[in-house]
């Protein structure tokens, strides 16, 4: 059985999972809309893409088109959401799925009258290092988990112009982190306490974001969390997790681009982490799409449903808050529904 | 030149300085008091010590004693300090120098006023991997440092007799982290927040103490760091420290017994840390009383003074109160004198 | 420009090559023979093979075919080389070329005669580990190389049908090494002295072969190597590689599935290196395809050419003798035209 | 009970094995002789030494004295060791007992008549990282030992003048080698074939001695093994070893001063290796001078005998042999009063 594909955005992201999706021999990349297109028409062609449209709606309209991949900006996710379940199509989302917790509820509740399966673009996820430290968690390999700590450090940061659509650092970096700490602990974050600096780039400061944060956070499970962030690490993409429970604990390390080691007289040295998402989370971008077209293939659940987009959401939201009021917030526990072991 | 020593309390710690004490050739032990010395004749005659006696007066009166190590309880600390001070005596003092910030500055007061020398037993600056980072960050070769991050995790608990009586885990265990954080910073802590949990062992929440805490730190300099420690890690003595900076990061891991690696069908495997603090830092503790000792012949600064015991115990205070109320503490930035590079 | 390729035996390896040439826009698979073809029909369709024939002239003769890869039994190789070479066709040949220097010349001097490219497998030549040493080689990062130490472990041995027309270690498993030495020093072997025992299994030894062996190694340029190969590694497929030189020295460690650490109160562990040839050289195989279409296409040099694989032949030929008879064998110094670098 | 000894030979490691006795509460370090004392008589009096002598009969019929240390140049050794054994004397003696078999032999055999102790300064058999892998091998954890791999690299030759009366390369330095092969492998050596080059510094080779070289091993339960040396590594001393098993293998690292790692945007990099043997092997040092008075007072086997500073130099002289005739040299196989185990 074959899966005919659209693709709404084609910039970096987009394009990725377009070729990701080529690579999949039950998959089918039909049609591509962005707000221009004079400049992908050779890339299109390249790509065999048959549709290449500034109407997003062609591709909702398509009935041959079985699910559709937002790529574009995040002001436009939960209305395209809301279209595309209304039209019946499956949905893979990047993250995150709006800047509003309401508007977020308002594009799950669409997509769940419409039925169609939703998966939020937490790539992470599908990372070889955090799936198998994931893994040694719920197989009970560390005992009860009791701290967690992320080191999420970008190689550089992203021009002014993003910094003052992105929705500051929470929303739009360690929204990763977020996630990737309901993912590992199993259990829902009830509190947030954030620290924020600017000590990167003082024009990120005047375009009103932080570029380096540590962000405590309390489980309900009861255990411990710590993220610290920064925009720029001069050595490169820092991505680093580790998990403490009662009777061991698992770290992972960054990737690097070989296993060399080099000694002169005065040191010895190896490779930096890999740059940045495209080299260190190559696979995990493959892998995440592979899924999400097996899910539906399969009738399974997602990996990364849109109640883990909320959620990582909803954690975003209270730390901006604790860092705008410098108090801890509180987060409502989560319902039975959200138990995501 | 020989400088003549009295060590003031014969337990774990205070033997440890009669060893490495004994072990330098300026030095003579010559006296050692304790509440009771019945079970301490043997080890006292095969030390050498000369006078064994339950009457620490007899150290501060005696003319020959130059220096003193206060290593009785924590209680006891303060009153010692005064009356060594009194008497003219130089002071080695194990951490913490007391419970109240008011009794410490006390003490300091009056070893200002004798003019003798005041060394606190921080004991891990004088580690080679932490000396090594510190160096690193004087020498600028991180650049500005954004980030600090310490796991310090005891392989186990104390009893629940010591937890009772030791001041809670900022003011016994963190007060270590605490210190570091002040030395590999070069920058006084203002703000605090803590969370904490009973993880490890409910007696230790039924003793009115945490066995697991994150703790959120804000520098003068505008820095970030986060602590998180543990009563008991499965695999051993935890203590680990990063700092990241502007144009690079250094972190220092673990010490093991070996370097063996065994790689078997099941994975590939190493040593565990070293067991405890007296495994892991058998060197500091001899550096630190190799240093202090110079401190007095050379007439140089100590490399841990009374204002760095202070300073560490303000810290924890901090903690605590955070913790109890939920919210992050400021403390008062440093004065002048507390320019601590 | 499109390169029209056809595959001559479609075993294990023919088909990882038909993978990696689909991946490459610049390539059509028209054609694949194999000696039976029933099996093979539902593959050849799903990877849409226009030409399936279990006659391998019917490749030669196709004027649209520009290349063909040459993954049959080892004993065919050359002739093959010589019909390829003879039609025109830019020749892909797994190692080795063959079991006898002679054939191989004759192979050679068919392919030279014709112009034709020949390109031998040695896929560990595109390995990043071992590219990133040859490299810090070249640019004289390590100096003048003193030494060579190549460890190159088997998972498990393969079935004894496959020992007895091997070739033996040297020739089957040891050869990729030969070549590496040659590869990554810059100079030619000039002596072989090898020791080898049965002790992996006694079958192996009953089949006339060995299962462990070291190989010592002399190079024209005065440095010394050893290689040490085992058919079985209980850990999995070790392939490490260390080059020493007068102003440093650089070692590949194995790659890993991951890069998590368990630590628990038996050990701290990571994974094992990843299983065999398949999941460690996954991006060496598509490198090494990339690369020979690439020389093609742009008329380039090929990275490893018919006389690195007589050199390596010439050298296992070499190491064999020298295990039979207990002694040293020398090797001619390579002529002009075998200067590597 | 306390020990009395005597040290003849008060040069580098004489001075070592000083300290370390002096360390022990049990030993009283007496007497020193040396060729010359002038110069050591500052020394002497801070080691609180009793008498110092340019007559080492002074402490072969010194009564109080039960063991001397015999830390002179090896020419000297075997007849030291005679008169010592003569004079009922318990001996230990710095590597290689002679530069002659036969010379080592009637050494041996006065020590065996007189029934005293005597232990060689094989001091890497106390190294942490190296009884680790032995404490592996003896307890099956790797299985049957199949390959060894020593590398043993100094970070700089010894002057010239040494050189010329150190016995060559594999007398002075890779005996240390050799002896660890059959600790480790817990069988004997029973076939050598040495490559040899002078790579480092050409006034070696005028000295007639070689600079770099691999030796082959095969031993008596049928393993293979390999030894590379060089006398200068830019990086520093490195003594690495793996053992592989039909189970696993295990290796040892080097180690280091600190555990820091640095990460810039160059690279990521850690401390070099220890310089040399005096910081590598420290611990070493005191563990072998403790176990040999260990075996004097509890009348124990020394865990280093005479047999093997015996067997070390029969090897010694067949890599020598190896290197002259560019041949293997075989080795008797070890009478039964050879097993090591």
């Amino acid at each position: 059985m074959t899966l005919t594909v659209g693709v709404i955005g084609a910039g970096r992201i987009g394009k990725i999972h377009v070729d990701n999706l080529r690579g999949m021999s039950q998959v089918r990349v039909k049609s591509v809309s962005d707000v221009a297109v004079d400049h992908l028409e050779e890339w299109a062609k390249e790509k065999q893409i048959e549709v290449l449209t500034t109407n997003y709606q062609d591709l909702l309209t398509d009935p041959e088109i079985n699910a559709v991949f937002i790529c574009s900006p995040t002001t436009t996710h939960a209305t395209l959401i809301k279209e595309a379940a209304a039209a019946g199509k499956h949905i893979f989302c990047e993250k995150p799925v709006s800047f509003s917790v309401e508007e977020t509820e308002e594009a799950l509740a669409a997509v769940k009258k419409a039925g169609v399966k939703l998966q939020v673009g937490f790539n992470r996820r599908f990372d070889p290092n955090f799936r198998k430290i994931r893994e040694l968690v719920q197989n009970g390999e560390i005992g009860t988990p009791h701290i967690l700590r992320i080191t999420s450090r970008d190689p550089q940061p992203p021009g002014i112009d993003y910094i003052k659509t992105s929705g500051g650092l929470f929303m739009d970096m360690a929204i990763h982190d977020f996630d990737m700490a309901r993912y590992i602990m199993g259990s829902e974050v009830v509190e947030v306490f954030a620290n924020g600096a600017v000590l990167v780039d003082p024009a990120i400061g005047e375009a009103g974001d932080i570029d380096t944060a540590i962000i405590s956070l309390k489980f309900a499970n009861g255990a411990l969390g710590v993220i610290d962030n920064s925009r720029r690490a001069a050595y490169g993409y820092d991505q680093r997790l580790e998990v403490f429970g009662n009777i061991g604990a698992a770290q992972a390390d960054n990737n690097r681009a070989n296993t060399v080691e080099i000694s002169t007289a005065q040191h010895v040295s190896k490779e930096k982490p890999l740059f940045f998402f495209l080299e260190r989370y190559t696979q995990a971008y493959i892998d995440e799409v592979n899924e999400f077209i097996t899910a539906i293939l399969k009738n399974k659940e997602v990996i990364c449903s849109g109640f883990d987009g909320l959620q990582a959401e909803r954690i975003a939201k209270a730390a901006k808050l604790s860092l705008e009021t410098g108090a801890p917030v509180q987060l409502p526990s989560a319902t039975p529904s959200a138990v995501i072991y």
